[in-house]
């Protein structure tokens, strides 16, 4: 019998190909052409570990879909959309700050949105309890009319967005813990009350600037956007406690019908684009943590 | 001391970037992101192998330069020269068909030309006897005014452009095993009787239909421009045979100041691009023949 | 609804590890460490391509099992599976003349011949028509008490064999098109009529001096094993003349009641291992040569 | 001219084959086959960087050679070294606990030895005045009668011992800023007044209790051993301040008439297998400061 959790891949999403990178800097004298950090091997392997642990067999599949330029724009700009359509064949474009793409990244990007749209309504739809959608590229940094950071769309944002106003919640909340701090999706609903988003980032890591505490939201979203900048080599205590004092207490207060989680692991101690330490062992405890308010607040729905 | 023998070789011809390729097909849906087939890997991993095998202390090392825009226009057009130049920045651009370069690829392409116009330097300076220029890109399908075929500017025609007019040569050869027709270097001297042009290849593998034996030249230089059309799965008893009754004679008899062998490697029997079955002993025996006219002809003088 | 045809595949024959060669020889001087010929890459990359293609969607997946030792023992000595189980935990170790095993690579060919058993039930229970088993290691060319040219275990044999004794049938057919000959499979059945065998492949390849048209069977199986040697650079007419004249009447008078392909695809033109020269398209028609004649003599059962 | 600064590398140092890993642990369920921690291409690269840098046309380069079974027994015990030879045939071995060897790695840890002994001939011929060398496998870890992670051969410990034995040195120190203890180099020298042994690491780090403030020497040595372990997270800061008042102290009252650096980039930010935050700036100071007390007590000599 199909599990109460769904899961999403689609092996284009290893086709989205960010080219030849020394780490994050474009390759060109003085830097050797190398493997780009965001490339498709961490993730396929991901994929794979999940298959031959015997995970996947106990998991809903989600066959993701390709999302609409409507839906992309509940976020995006028309612009900003029609341009990256128009590079889609191109061998490699830049649609913001670090953020490339290589021919036919449009058609994976637009992959990815839509699988974490399908992982919405499965959830919805009461089909499956909650998903885990490991999709490429990656969104968190994504902004309304520019890619930036390995993001092209801002994936979770646009998935909140769709629960809103196509499947008419009225209330849902972002906890986001990758190591860089979630702006995209902070900018999305910054003035919007009808999303918490919550931030548990390394202090000034990336975007250099931004993920600061006094960013709290604006108008009748005041108060609704919680940063937590950790310093770098903060570990899985740190993490627990913000949880315990911070994030947990919020979306208890906040009760949403819908908890979706920008998860990146690049908060781990092997990660070498940060200086967090958490352990696998950590991200299970986060994750329990989450579920159980989870099965409180909203039956259980997490993606 | 220092041998007779010159080698060519800068650790940037490596950092030439052809990007992410299914062989030769640009990738992109249904075309997997994969290694291109001209990548550095392969000349890289030859460099080395003279280098551990001790032949690299018996050789002279002979430092790359940038070869001028003066030099390179010899042959290609300011047109073509300032087009590369303006995308050197880029992450990816196609030169022409099959010819894609990358950020830096322009600084690669001037020292491929200028490492092999420093080999003819150094030959007719007397300082070596011959040399062996291990480039990156590589050269002999480059036209005038476009790259082709991985190449982007015709590195061994520059490079004899150079020896009649920069250095007073009157009559020099190429002979080029390549897979491939070397329709650059044919096209450079097609009207020209002071180069003997000769190419041995597989009949009509690339380009499509290039390379047959009714192309002899044109004007003045009809007669002096040979294609030895192969067929696939011809081995080392073919070429020898060629060399016996078409290559040597034409040599001996035309008499050049200089030979010069735009050498690609792909007639290899396990190379990919080719269906040639020549082993490397076959190439060693060619090699033993160039030498043995060469000493007879032009004192020894080949690169 | 699922598909009539099966498709066996898991993630761990990606984890059997042939480490580090260059090509076919074992590294150290003066062979650079490389990757091995046999590496995971290529195989996880088809069963890629069949899921991005939307193929994969079409067929029925079968879960591969591990084979138990009597299964294997089939075929295989008792000693020999003993010698294999015991070296499992080594980081590297020979079975037999190239054929490297890894460790863990026990535990994977378990597997690869389970998958294959698996896949001549779902046939023979009628769940489906016929499969394609993309198993690691390969297997035909192992013999009872040794490995050999990559392989451990002998899958397709072991799967006749079970088929034979386990299951009933009377009467099966190999025919294999892997660019070398399938000495294994040959040898299993050499002296036995319950099997016809047929070998296409690259005349005096590998093994060395193997697979001669004069070795034809012995005793009770005498006259029924039949190998067709091709010269190197044969193509697509080559292999469908020698069906046309010998393969599909063979195949309609014996009437086997299931054919095993044994099915490399090193013959195909960019092969490194072998020199003929296969499109996809030359074996999508041999494989409808195949299907049709499958079908008037055994109900279209192939594996 | 030839510079004041040796600069030791071998192409067959990237030929030592740590084989297929998940990053330190051997592979095999459920660790899946991939690249090992101390792979050739961290270095390879790093040589490469020099070159294109153009640092490399002013170093002088200095010709390993192979060191010979006595001078490796300098520290070796015969046994051992014995034992290790006589795996040099294996496709892999492990010397100890972590520290695998491939085939021919014999050879390579013979090369890495003698590099370094090259390098103190040249030191103290006067020919050059400090160097680099380059070496793989690495050392600092080995022990008398076994390897230690990755270390086969305790090459700077050889060196040592070498220079005070072979050449009539009287003092040596040793500065070991590699992330991990220099646990091996400490035990070569432990009870011998003749070497100042410090090592600045990561605490607990790697071997797992080894490395204490406590470890300061024994009968003779008493004192001579100096441990820094700094906690996970220390930059640049807490280097710089534990030379100012530890190292450079230390140095400038012992007088030694060598110093030798066994130099780990693993105290480096991005490094994954330590959680320190050394900048390449941090290195270059470091050095910096090291070549100054150098030139007070020992002529510069800094290997």
């Amino acid at each position: 019998m199909a599990g109460r959790t769904g899961f999403v891949w689609d092996e284009l999403y290893a086709w989205h190909n960010t080219g030849n990178f020394g780490l994050v800097m474009p390759y060109g004298w003085p830097v050797q052409p190398g493997e780009h950090a965001e490339n498709p091997e961490t993730k396929r392997r991901l994929r794979n570990l999940v298959d031959v642990s015997g995970l996947l067999a106990k998991l809903t599949t989600i066959v993701a879909r390709r999302a609409t330029e409507d839906e992309v724009c509940l976020l995006h700009t028309r612009e900003y959309f029609a341009k990256v359509r128009a590079h889609n064949e191109d061998l490699a474009w830049e649609t913001g700050v670090s953020a490339v793409m290589g021919r036919g990244s449009f058609d994976v990007a637009l992959l990815a949105v839509g699988g974490c749209l399908a992982a919405v309504d499965a959830i919805l739809d009461g089909r499956i309890r909650n998903a885990y959608a490991l999709v490429r590229p990656p969104g968190h940094h994504a902004l309304a009319a520019q890619g930036m950071g390995f993001c092209i769309f801002c994936n979770a944002a646009i998935a909140g967005l769709y629960a809103l106003e196509r499947r008419g919640l009225r209330k849902i909340a972002f906890v986001d813990w990758d190591v860089h701090h979630g702006n995209g999706t902070q900018e999305a609903f910054y003035a919007d009350p009808r999303a918490l988003t919550i931030s548990l980032h390394q202090d000034r890591c990336f975007p250099p600037d931004s993920g600061g505490v006094e960013e709290r939201g604006a108008g009748a979203g005041r108060g609704y956007n919680i940063n937590i900048p950790l310093p770098p080599g903060s570990g899985s205590g740190a993490y627990e406690y913000a949880f315990e004092r911070v994030v947990l207490p919020a979306l208890e207060k906040y009760a949403p019908e819908l908890i979706i989680v920008p998860s990146g692991f690049d908060s781990g101690g092997l990660d070498p684009l940060g200086r967090m330490m958490l352990s696998s062992q950590a991200y299970r405890v986060l994750t329990r943590r989450l579920m159980d308010v989870a099965a409180r607040v909203c039956g259980g729905r997490i993606l």
